[in-house]
């Protein structure tokens, strides 16, 4: 046995609560808001099958090893989706990933060293803390309200160096908000001052149940120096959250000499992503994504909307919650003094309603008041019904 | 920009050579011996639509999140298949990768700090030297002859620890070679002396056209110490030279508590292998390997056979080449002063053919007058008329 010889990161890794509360939750009558998973019954499973027996009968390539950078048409079509999203790149611009967590692993084995510093929210996305620690990075506090600036953030950092800014900016997980256009304009004069990249996760992005879209921190990037080349933005898209999560399909987009790089990470970590599955999501995100998109927009909105207004039927005083505009998540925040833990504990038992406590998402161990409650993989009736638990169990 | 951020692992990550030259062979007539890929008019296709069309009309199973261990079916068929070839383990024994590239991947980032040393060939599979070489160890001329022993490793580390050797037991890429029973039986000794883990990459152990099968090192080392709980020992295994590359479907066997940190690591990384893959290649384990490997082991051994043959009858004095049992790849060793990519270079020029100059795959920077040819991808004929041109420019 061989556990005594792990590197020092190993200590650091541990398993995602999430993903081992989701193991728990198979038993029948339970109400879950846990999981940030899709609605598989919103899939075009059938899209996909048409599409994986087109890319096979076309052939074996589709079985056969492929470039590290990613299937050319699928580029391509990113390439027209950035645009309409307001970015304006090449297809040497775009690496593809297997999803937007190998992105998040592959940037922090780019750029942090042992001791640098990475810049996140309290709270932030569980699987970007879990990505970039095994790298050893300090995390410290992104904050986007100017008080703190950029000095601050140096002098913190000690003998590393501040590498890079992580955010999420439309409808993060776990807190379902967004930041404005005056915080990622902000965010952008951090990032100058500080000399630092900025890792946009668009994971979310195209899930907007209300409001206009805020165009992405590249964009806004772009627009003030012209070229992405000239950009310290990094922006990660995925399709787990609009076609399907199991593909494992994701892509970056970032400045030549960046995507460059990223290729020799994939390269020596996996070689490419899964040639069929990069085939089959181009047909599919060509053929699909524009009718889909409203599909899912209308469903998970209504589920939205059924969500907030049971909390605002059953939720005590002194209980406070976002109202996102889009995503897959709404974040409560508890009584000070209560802890989220013990209420899903007994949730769990009383109501058999689950959640995920909040504090596995603050890379300080805070937030132990908050709960995320996902609404995007139940029907209307059974939020409220959930949410008529979850105001049992508080009021108990 | 942001390339002045970079970890300082980013000094060390190039280009593969290989994969770079192959995007040179797009030419018209020419015959290239150069990348180690399987052919894919070799690939069990009508399989693998027909499973793809099974796992969908399953539902949308396929297309979902599914847990980081890998498909429970799947980790089953391979629980059968080890035992096959001399390992006995149970499923917790066993996690998916997405090919064994990934599974070299996160060993180096479970096992190595910098300045850790890693054992490998000199020389060895260029793959395993670039994953490692991410996690900036140091490494260290494995040599499974008794010319050296432990002390002396140990010393070599210095500050660092040496943390595992690695080595392709057999018919390695690049050299074809096949370590023997005392070969093995040595280099348990010599880990068990040093008290480190061993990699064992079996991408190429179902491919053997002559001579009877040498268990597994860790099939030895269980029948040297009972459990494979009691193992330093990791197996990698892999479907892209049996069923298809480019699903990207390998998978990890060791005891169980390198398989847990192994979990935390892909699910940092990558969250979890692709579903539908998982699927699709299970049910053509299930329905197709046994018979398609025949086929594999006669197709590639005429290949082999033709090869060697045209060695014999071409190559001048002096050019000295391995016979390889199995795998892809015939080694071949020019005089000494003569360099391989000079070869490379005059062969594209004068007779059209391609292969890989050796000097990648050594470590240390040795081997100029060494050349990799994979005799895989091309028909008798062809391979006849390349090793014919090969003579010519030798004698050029």
């Amino acid at each position: 046995m061989t556990q005594n010889l792990f590197a020092t990161r190993a200590s650091r890794m541990k398993a995602s609560e999430i993903r081992e509360l989701l193991k728990l939750l198979d038993q029948p009558g339970i109400i879950s808001f846990a999981g940030g998973i899709p609605d598989p019954n919103l899939f075009p499973t059938e899209a996909f099958a048409q599409a994986c027996q087109a890319a096979l009968n076309a052939g074996p390539q589709a079985l056969q090893y492929s470039v590290s950078e990613g299937y050319g048409p699928l580029r391509e079509w990113l390439v027209q989706h950035m645009r309409e999203i307001g970015v304006d790149c090449s297809v040497d611009n775009i690496l593809i990933t297997s999803g937007s967590q190998q992105a998040l692993d592959y940037l922090g084995k780019l750029y942090l060293s042992p001791g640098d510093t990475a810049l996140i929210g309290w709270p932030t996305y569980l699987g970007a803390i879990n990505a970039f620690d095994a790298y050893e990075p300090r995390f410290d506090r992104l904050m986007l309200n100017g008080n703190r600036g950029a000095a601050e953030y140096s002098e913190a950092a000690g003998e590393g160096a501040v590498k890079f800014a992580y955010l999420s900016p439309d409808f993060a997980n776990p807190t379902g908000e967004t930041v404005d256009l005056r915080g990622r304009e902000y965010l952008l004069d951090l990032a100058d001052d500080l000399n630092i990249a900025v890792i946009e996760d668009g994971a979310y992005q195209a899930l907007r149940y209300e409001g206009d879209a805020i165009p992405p921190v590249l964009s806004l990037e772009q627009a003030r120096k012209g070229s992405i080349e000239a950009c310290r933005t990094i922006y990660c898209g995925s399709f787990s959250k609009t076609l399907s999560p199991g593909l494992r399909v994701g892509w970056v987009v970032a400045a030549k000499p960046i995507i460059s790089q990223l290729v020799l990470v994939k390269q020596a970590a996996d070689l490419h992503s899964p040639t069929l599955n990069q085939m089959a999501v181009e047909q599919v995100a060509r053929t699909h994504f524009a009718t889909h998109i409203p599909l899912l927009r209308k469903a998970y909105g209504a589920r939205r909307d059924a969500m907030l207004e049971a909390l605002q039927q059953n939720m005590p005083d002194g209980v406070q919650w976002t109202h996102p505009q889009g995503g897959m998540f709404i974040w409560v925040t508890l009584p000070t003094g209560m802890n989220g833990a013990d209420l899903l504990a007994r949730a769990l038992d009383t109501v058999k309603l689950a959640f995920v406590p909040g504090r596995a998402f603050f890379a300080d161990g805070s937030g132990a008041n908050t709960i995320r409650l996902s609404f995007s993989n139940s029907d209307e009736d059974t939020i409220r019904e959930g949410i008529r638990r979850l105001g049992i169990v508080l009021r108990a």
